[in-house]
């Protein structure tokens, strides 16, 4: 088990993940509720919301007043997404936030039509502009993200090589505009990986670049998420985001394709049982999982907010002894 | 990946799990129409039933009936579970059963108290009167098991030592009796493994008894199924439990602790995603996991049912290719 790291830092995305993707209103109090419970878990970063148009996001609509409604707690770094420059601004102005930027390809080209409507080297202009964009308002740009690094719906199987490519590209970008990531994260956007293939392109990637530290983005849409989670901690990986409780996620047949991230208490249930440190109270964290699923109404993909801690059990056993 | 097995032999238990913990009745024949179904996925051993009495398991009522409608599928083996000799009496009078035997221990003497009363000592006489029965009525002894072998509820953890302690007893109980057993059946009885402790029983088991096989039998209570299947194939493991659509579990917090075997088409989509051959249809065993939710009226824990394979698009990027 020697390649296991000791700790492991879990970037929280529930809150974003589920108040962008529920159907149905969910009260701004009740969003802000939630982020506040996360953060006495232990939790040491929680993506709040997004900055997007309410039109695409009605989910969002209420995103300066989330985040204007935050008590702040100490040690806590506060995120949140935007795609433009107008969703930074909106960022830029709201309280309590932990602005850094991120800069991010695609190696699939099929997604990226798609998805943003334009060719690889469009991107590398957009993402030179973005660059651009954060230099100008003084914004720090922390991290590098990689999307559909493990298969797409459109472009099939991506190529090893071709992940590794793009990770020299995006260092390039990055070096371009003298910024110096602190990782890059590697997105399962479409829920390819198993763990084999996990293993194959973080060895990769590390084989040519081997003092860039990684971070996986799992989802878990095809049940994969925990095994590829450990296939990373296996190569090392010690950044992961999670989803309390799934959200983002959810098990009816009636939300085909919906799935959100790897669920965080069950990744913190997997690392503390393996003797790696998350700095997280599982059994704290498993009620804000049931908080999560009192504020969307329906029950969420999480495992171990059902079958609960192996805490109590060890506890009557000691006290039996 | 040099360690993985290249096939492994997938026994499903889907039937006789979700017809045993169900609420309410499902008619005879639906459950005949499940196992005939499974029968058509490339899927080799369907546990179809136990015969347990009616008044502790009444959705196991029907148990000889179910049995004796089913229409062979030629390569298929139809196996049973029964606790006692009355139970093996009445599936050596049913037709169309494959009947092996089972000798089985338990590390935890916590365990065996509450769930079998029986003392460590009256276990292993216990299973000889049963190693006895099987010899009486020339039932072949295939399948040795150790249940609780990762963690106990009512124990805590079980040191590895111990695991492999009673490996040996299992080995000895078998030798006395002139059984050779086809493998030995690690389960994770009450969810307690990760990754980690499978790797590590496993690793020690081998070490003492290299040539024994071995398979595990993995509930998915925490949501570590599948990635403790992945580490059970990185220790070379090619046999595993599972059921359809992880039938037995429910993903309704009202049904709280249950959870059944690792579900099987999240297994096979992660196997052949990997290149570990399975003989299953993946889609066509995802067509059946859509009649195992019909059959039972709510959602079933798997994903991948959900999720699809990954076929359509391959298949769609080579066409456009």
């Amino acid at each position: 088990m020697s390649d296991l790291p000791k700790s492991v830092t879990i970037n929280e995305e529930g809150p974003r993940e589920g108040f962008q993707t529920e159907r149905g209103t969910i009260a701004t109090e009740r969003k802000i509720e939630l982020i506040e419970a996360l953060a006495t878990t232990g939790l040491r970063q929680i993506q709040t919301v997004s900055f997007v148009p309410p039109a695409n996001v009605p989910g969002m609509a209420d995103a300066d007043a989330v985040v204007a409604g935050i008590r702040r707690r100490p040690g806590v770094a506060y995120t949140a997404l935007w795609l433009n420059e107008k969703g930074l601004q909106r960022a830029l102005q709201a309280p309590n936030l932990d602005i850094s930027g991120t800069v991010s390809l695609c190696p699939s080209a099929g997604f990226l039509m798609r998805n943003q409507k334009r060719t690889h080297e469009e991107n590398v202009e957009a993402q030179r502009s973005i660059l651009e964009m954060y230099k100008r308002n003084n914004v720090v740009v922390r991290r590098g993200g990689l999307m559909a690094a493990f298969g797409c719906n459109f472009d099939g199987d991506i190529p090893v090589s071709s992940v590794v490519e793009y990770v020299g590209r995006l260092l390039d970008l990055a070096a371009e505009a003298e910024v110096k990531l602190d990782y890059v994260s590697l997105a399962d956007t479409m829920a390819w990986a198993t763990p084999a293939s996990i293993r194959r392109v973080i060895g990769e990637v590390r084989a040519k670049y081997p003092d860039l530290r990684l971070s996986l983005h799992l989802h878990d849409t095809r049940g994969m998420g925990i095994a590829n989670a450990y296939a990373g901690l296996q190569m090392g990986v010690d950044i992961f985001d999670a989803a309390v409780a799934g959200l983002g996620g959810c098990p009816f047949a009636g939300h085909k394709g919906a799935a959100g991230n790897v669920c965080t208490e069950d990744l913190v249930f997997m690392c503390e049982e393996m003797g790696i440190s998350t700095d997280v109270d599982l059994d704290r964290l498993i009620e804000v999982a049931g908080l999560a699923e009192d504020i969307v109404g329906h029950p969420l993909p999480g495992s171990v907010k059902t079958g609960g801690s192996l805490h109590k059990y060890r506890q009557a056993n000691r006290a039996a002894a």
